[in-house]
Parts: C-alpha cells; structure tokens; sequence
C-alpha cells in the first residue's frame, strides 16, 4: 500500500507539472497582452494548480497503461488536459448553483466581484464577477483542447481521441443542465437522479477518461467494453459518495459549507430516497429546509437525522458498495497490464470512499 | 456585382449546409438522451442557422483561396466551424451585458427563462435562464472544436490550424473580459476602446480567421503579413461601424433596440470621443444616460444629437473610411488569387459599410 501510494503521488506529481507546463506560458502571452489581465492569469492559473484530486487524468492515464500503452509524456499531457476542462466546468457550476467557496477559497466568480468592491468600480460587483467567471471558464475549455491538441500524441492517436473527447465535452454540459432542471422541476426520483449521475460524473469523470486512455493504447473493444462496466458503476458510485459528503462532509476535508447541497436544494438520489421513505413530518421538514440559503447549523444537524432515520443513508452506502464490487469484478474480465489494473483498484476505492 | 453576389451567396449556402451537417446529428444525440433536451437541441440548432452573416467562415475561406489554396468541402466545414464559436461569443455576450433580444428575438437567456416562466418551476426564472446559456453557449464552443477536427482537413493542415485556432479563442475570451473591464472603470479613453476593438474584433474577426484560411492553404509568410496588414485595419473598421449601429442603427435591420450601446452604457471610440469633444452640457447629458436600463426614445433621439453635434460620428465615419483604404491597399501589396482576392475586397466593402 506504501509502494502503491509512492505510484499514484508521483503520477500525480506528473500531471501538475504538465498543467504548469502549459499554463506557465498561457497565462504569460495574457500578461503581455495587458497588466489588467493579471487577475485573469492569476484566477486560471491558481484554480488549476491548487487543488483538485486529478481523478480523471488518472483513470485516463491507467486506462492507457492497464490496455498496454506506453507510458510518455504526451500520455500525461493528454490526460491533464482533462483537468482543465474540469477547472471550466467547476467555474461555471459554482457560478449556476451560487456557492461562493471552492475548496476552502472564494469561487471565481466571488474573487472577480471582491476585485469590484475593492477597486470601487461602477455597476454591481456581482455581475462582473459573474462575467469573468464565464470567460475564465471559457477560457479554460478552449484551453484544455488546445492542451490536448499540443500534448504530442501523434496525428493518429490523436485523431482516435476526438470522438471520445467531444461525447464527453457534451455530456458534461449536457449533464449539468439536467442538474440544473431537475433543481427546478423540484422533487425528483431516484431514477431521474440517477441518470444525471450518470451523465454528469459516471461518464464524464470515469468512463470517458478511461476511453480515452483506451484510445490512446489503440485497444481493442473488449477493453473499451470492460471500462464501461467498469466506468459506470464506479461513476455512480462517486457522484452516490459526492451527495453523502454534500449533507454529512466536514467542511475541514471537503472545502465546502457543511451540508452546501440542502442550501442549494440538489435533488440527488439521497434526498430522493429520503423523501420516498421518511416519515410525514420529517419528509416535511426536508422540504421546507431544502433551497434555504439561510439554513442555520441546528436545521442541518437536524436535516442529517431525518436522512439517517429514513434509511436512506445507509441505503446509498449499500449503493455504493454494490457498484464497487460491481466495478472491481469488470476490471477480472478481460486481460490487463498487472500494475496498471492495480491502480485502477485503489482509485475505485479512493472515488468510493473519500472524504473530500 | 450582380455575378460577385452569387459567388458570395453561393458561398454562403455552402456553409449553412456545412453547419446543418453537423448540426443536425449532434443536437439528435443529445434529443436521444432525453426528450427534456428538446429545448436545449432547438435554441443551439436555430441559433446557429438562423442567421449571422457568416463573415468569419467568409474571411477564411477566401483567405485560403487567395492565397493559392483549393476550394473543397473540408474547408468550407473548418471555415463554418467558427460560427459556432461565435455563437457561444455571442450566448455569453448577450447573458454577460443583459441584452434581451438578438436578431430580433428573445436571447437564449430569455427565452430560457420564459420556459422556466411557462412551466412554472421552482427558483428564479432568470437564474435558470443564465444556467441554460452558460451551458449551451459551453456546448458551442466545445462543439466548434470538434466541427474544426472532423471537418475532413488532413493531419498536416491541422496541425497548422491549431496554434491559430487556439490564439484565437483567447484573444476573443480576452478581449471580452477586458470589454465588461471598460465598462466597470467607467470612462474610457479611445486608446483604450480601440485596444479591445483590437482583440475583440480585428483579431478575432478578420485577421485570425484569415490566418487559418491561410494555414490551411500552407501560405507563406508574406500572405500571412499582408493579411494582418488588411485584417487588422478592417476589424478595427468593423467594430467601429459597429459603435455607430449600436447608437444610429435601426431595431428592424439590427434586431437590436435602438440605442442599445446607451443602455449598455458600452465604453466605445464614439463615446470615447464624443466625452472629449463634446460641450459641457452635452457631456453631462450623456454621462447621465450612459448605462440607463429604462432610457427613453426622447434620451436615445438627444443622445444621437449629441454624439452627432461633437462631431464624434463624423470623425467615427472618418476613421472608418481611412482604415478600409489601409486595408484594400495591403491587398495589393503581395501575389493573391485574383477572383478570390475581388472577394476579399468586397467582404471589406460589406463589414465596414453594413446595416447590421
């Protein structure tokens, strides 16, 4: 376990140096443009360096190695080119679902309308930062094609990784406002749920990178198969792990306000197994609480024992467990590189069960 | 002329069909996900096809014919390729500067928030509205990437669109920023308007996507240079033209209400101007309805006079025609196709003197 650590954290540490690689000289051609634009590079660069667990660089770059690819540093370019993509898709949701910290920090869009308040700037701090969240986030999806595009893959392996690439560019987006809508279609079900799950995080942050690592490996369709069922269950189980810590995560380790997703009323599948299960006045009481900006500490505590009591915690911890077991069986179906199938067993386990 | 009308007409046709193609199975994948995206599907696909007038695609195309390169389908789809991320230009824009109407209909902002409105969800119907553009207008430009990949462009030129391609969507994403930046600090100066009009329009307008018609055609770098040569000066034009339209345009050839800079409170050369020309009162006058959501026709109809009596627009008009000369003359400093470079001198034509 020591050893597979040393791998993983230095992977890891392969993956930011690459995205300093790039952002290093993006952010400079900024600054040349104008010092007004150091805010800009400031932002980008921080948001993408500071933080981030590199989830999907890592399925991609073991779902490369484990399908017999080669290890280089195009292959890590190409895979860190998905945080970026990421760092967009986070700038913007923060942006849509108004949460005002990321990671323990001010979301961008706080940091651009605190840049307005200081510099006592005319029209209303809110909407610029609100503007220079989306242009950062628009900033940061271009650049993570371009990264992808310079990552020195050649032409061929390339060329195999823009179907797979431009599916998951669509589903993220497309998954996101189907977050968005079932926010305010109001109560959901669990099905519904699920199948945002699916797009937004099961596709997107799982099987889409392992794909695309597949791609890059030029492996054949068994492969491509067994990260699916590999990918999928794994997928849901993160986002099924994302709605725990989003209620019952210390803000400490999650970066977040404790139970941030009852303020921002998200109708996940814990939410809709609770309403489905819990007791009259307890399904009353969630109602009322869910979508409260204002929530108070007693009314979360509060919150947390009417899911608890409903069963529906213990329930998506059962989910999770199955889809883990789920996911690690796809992994013995089909021949793969001994080390590499290793480390996609610990990140199965470190998407299930973390704690930020 | 008549003869030089349908060749760009034609042209056009081609990249509307170009666009269709793409268009129309990427939104049907996405009505397969769910018949929930129905609206998300229509408002990228009618965006996107009804209207524009196509000038970037155009500066492309016949930027890569001049300069020696063959006409064939797979530029005219890498060419359409930037509408598509003009579109998300223009979704974020219209979201970022609260501009309810585009081409004379409701912007994808409003007409988001109208179904919010008519199905009678929970939350802010404007906030959904802003969610639905900030994802569709991502969409775009992640789909403009992929329309660029798959456009059936070889390995070779590509590779060479690429460091263009990227260039380009920072300086437009960049010359935004520094536009919402202008407004913030209040009064500007024309040094600085004209250094967003720069980024903004003349780069990422006329000389980039003549760049990348360039690219694609292998030119050398003398074409290259000359086309900065023309596109810069023209872009400048361009947005210039563009400040007037925004003061003296028409709502029924804009789809824009009248005056709707004023309300903006836009910080361009014009104002620029007329705020260091124009008499004591006048200037007062016109800081007093910079930016005034609720400005009346009376206050539009002053405003004109005033702009017009600083001698603002004429000097606008001025710049505009000293600027076009520049451009049509950098034409003829360097070896082009001939029927292509006629075409370059017409789309001049049409972009500094244009009603829309």
């Amino acid at each position: 376990m020591g050893d597979d650590r040393r791998v993983s954290n230095a992977v890891r540490e392969r993956f930011d140096a690459a995205l300093r690689d790039f952002i290093g000289p993006a952010t400079a051609e900024m600054r040349a443009i104008g010092a007004d634009l150091g805010p800009v590079a400031d932002a980008a660069s921080e948001f993408v360096l500071d933080g981030g667990k590199r989830l999907r660089p890592s399925f991609c770059f073991w779902g490369a190695l484990a399908a017999g690819g080669e290890d280089s540093e195009a292959l890590v370019h190409a895979a860190a080119s998905l945080e970026l993509l990421q760092a967009c898709a986070l700038i913007h949701d923060d942006l849509i679902d108004n949460s005002d910290t990321r990671r323990g920090r001010p979301a961008v869009h706080q940091r651009f309308a605190d840049l307005h308040r200081r510099s006592d700037w005319s029209g209303a701090p809110a909407d610029f930062g609100a503007a220079a969240a989306i242009l950062i986030g628009d900033l940061l999806l271009a650049w993570s094609d371009t990264m992808l595009a310079n990552s020195g893959l050649h032409d061929g392996a390339l060329r195999r990784t823009r179907p797979i690439s431009s599916a998951m560019r669509t589903e993220v987006m497309v998954g996101q406002y189907l977050d968005v809508l079932e926010q305010a279609r109001g109560e959901t079900t669990v099905d519904r749920a699920l199948r945002v799950a699916r797009l937004k995080s099961a596709k997107y942050t799982v099987e889409r990178p392992l794909h695309l690592g597949a791609a890059i490996a030029k492996a054949g369709d068994d492969i491509t198969q067994a990260y699916s069922k590999y990918g999928i269950p794994l997928g849901e189980a993160f986002q099924l792990r994302d709605d725990l810590l989003g209620v019952f995560g210390e803000p400490a380790t999650t970066g977040k306000p404790a139970g941030d997703d009852l303020r921002e009323g998200k109708q996940t599948v814990l939410i809709a197994l609770t309403l489905s299960r819990g007791s009259l006045s307890d399904r009353e009481f969630l109602r009322g609480v869910l979508g409260q900006a204002d929530l108070s500490t007693d009314d979360v505590e509060r919150a947390r024992g009417v899911i608890t009591a409903s069963g529906a915690a213990a329930e998506v911890e059962e989910m999770i467990a199955t889809r883990l077991d789920e996911a690690l069986a796809a992994l013995n179906e089909v021949g793969l590189e001994r080390g590499a199938q290793r480390e996609l067993v610990l990140l199965a386990g470190a998407a299930s069960y973390r704690h930020e």
